[in-house]
């Protein structure tokens, strides 16, 4: 298959070795001169680019690039099959696959689950929305950068999962971070530190199947560790950073939360209430 | 063994049954009455429950409860070894061992990674510090409630092991609960949603010894993923939130540290970086 990829920052350019690890014929394009892949064909204007391959695979920062790019290739659009894994709100995608579909092109939209190192390999996930046909017709040639998942017709959907996956996530490391913060003030070194929040992490973990049931179905009743435990002990947690001389920056809104909830009288409850408790803007 | 259990809530009820189970001679004793363990002794004062037992484990809501009911049994405390799994911080640990072996007992500092139905199972751990002697002499009868691990003979070891934990346990479940109140939104379940969140914090994880190593050499270069490219994108999230309705509050805190450190210069290293931001208090 011919394939184009718009884009070789990190991720455009571990994209475009995936395609060609896997004998595609790939087209590259990028801004700025001088990042260049080895073994593909690098184009010179984003129209040519498009020219050269029915389906474009398109990774930049953000979505006004992508705008930008694709309106100064839009001549060549017609018939080209867009796939954009470049990372969106769900708004954007829809507004994206209402102007491209506007060019002839059909229009499926991405979201890569997956840092570059494991592009190509069998960790990475990537998650789809928008054409069906377009993912059928190319899910092949798509499975060469990782595994290929549709979540739905409408555009928005891989974004949507695709931000929430990321701000589970970022919650994560910001636990993670607060902890090691904590920890090396007594000369605990991360390395020895981490593989005990990596056990500990997955243990607790394996209770989220259950939090999802209680979510799902608006019962919180809990015989394990309710809203009024995690609010008396939260001052442990608040005043041994406060001892270490550490901030508590990245703790303090779950603490806002889960003290809200006890005087909102959700202290039988147990953590998952918290969903609901997290504010309209 | 004769053991004693102070505290019959949620987790001092787990931790005396699986005393019982494991054939251990149990008392017990309870602030208010009717909380009954089968098959345990129920004393009627502390002082009468530290006297049945040589190895006296206290598990309260917290440590001021710990101060109140063990100075009540003070006359009992000479030659008994104190283990107190009440969560509390560093200091009160190390206040804590300084004023029970002033009353002649030996002190032993624990922190419980589990909750209570996890207590006696393969997954559950009890970090400990304080006094090598008695982890050493009752880590028989300990590790009926779970895997004992000595963190070291500062006292307040396991108090900070076991608070960096649940910070990082707290960032994950916070990050957790912004995801799913994202996805709700379009309807789609927390059980449906789950399996996805899990396997990528797993994939997500698998990056946090590399993080490590990171933090303790401070050489925070990156080819994967750098502090600009997560200010770049940061702002999908917050906007797709706000498009969806739902508060940023979770996450605010980490996109700040992110903007930050683009802004104190950090722009080409990982996230890993943002260890060093959090605020001295
Ligand atoms: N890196 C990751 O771990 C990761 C993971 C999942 C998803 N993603 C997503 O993948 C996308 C690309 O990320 P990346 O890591 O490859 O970022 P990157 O290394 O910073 O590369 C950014 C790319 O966008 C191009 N670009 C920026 N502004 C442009 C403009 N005005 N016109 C044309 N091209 C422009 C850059 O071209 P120049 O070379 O000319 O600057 C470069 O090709 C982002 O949406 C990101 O969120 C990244
Ligand atoms: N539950 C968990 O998931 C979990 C996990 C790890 C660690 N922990 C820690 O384990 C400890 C106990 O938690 P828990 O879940 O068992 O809490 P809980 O169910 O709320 O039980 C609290 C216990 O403390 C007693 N207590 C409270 N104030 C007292 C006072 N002034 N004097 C005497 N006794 C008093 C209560 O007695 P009454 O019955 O008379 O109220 C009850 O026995 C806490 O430090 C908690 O952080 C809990």
């Amino acid at each position: 298959m011919k394939v184009t990829v718009l884009g070789l920052g990190l991720m455009g350019t571990a994209l475009a070795k995936a395609l060609l690890r896997n004998g595609h014929e790939t087209t590259v394009w990028n801004r700025s001169a001088g990042k260049t892949v080895e073994g593909a064909v690098h184009a010179r204007t984003p129209a040519a680019a498009v020219a050269a391959s029915d389906l474009v695979v398109v990774c930049l920062s953000v979505y006004e690039n992508v705008q930008e790019v694709l309106t100064e290739a839009s001549g060549a659009l017609a018939g080209r099959t867009i796939v954009n894994l470049t990372n969106g709100t769900p708004r954007q995608a829809r507004d994206m696959a209402e102007r491209v579909t506007g060019f002839g092109a059909d229009y499926l939209d991405g979201g890569i689950m997956a840092v570059p190192p494991m592009i190509g390999g069998p960790e990475a996930l990537i998650l789809y929305s928008g054409s069906r046909h377009a993912f059928d017709a190319h899910h092949g040639t798509l499975e060469a950068l990782a595994a290929p998942r549709f979540m739905g017709e409408d555009t928005g959907l891989a974004a949507l999962y695709d931000l929430a996956l990321l701000s589970a996530m970022y919650g994560m490391f910001g636990g993670y971070y607060h902890a090691i913060a904590m920890i090396r003030t007594e000369k605990i070194t991360a390395a020895e530190f981490t593989p005990m929040v990596s056990a500990w992490l997955t243990a607790m973990m394996a209770g989220l199947p259950l939090a999802a049931q209680q979510i799902d179905s608006g019962d919180h009743r809990t015989e394990v560790s309710s809203i009024a435990n995690n609010s008396a002990g939260f001052p442990n947690l608040i005043n041994a950073s406060r001892d270490q001389g550490v901030g508590t920056e990245l703790l303090d809104p779950v603490h806002r939360l889960i003290d809200r909830a006890s005087a909102e009288g959700h202290d039988t409850d147990a953590l998952t209430r918290l969903v609901d408790l997290i504010q309209t803007p």
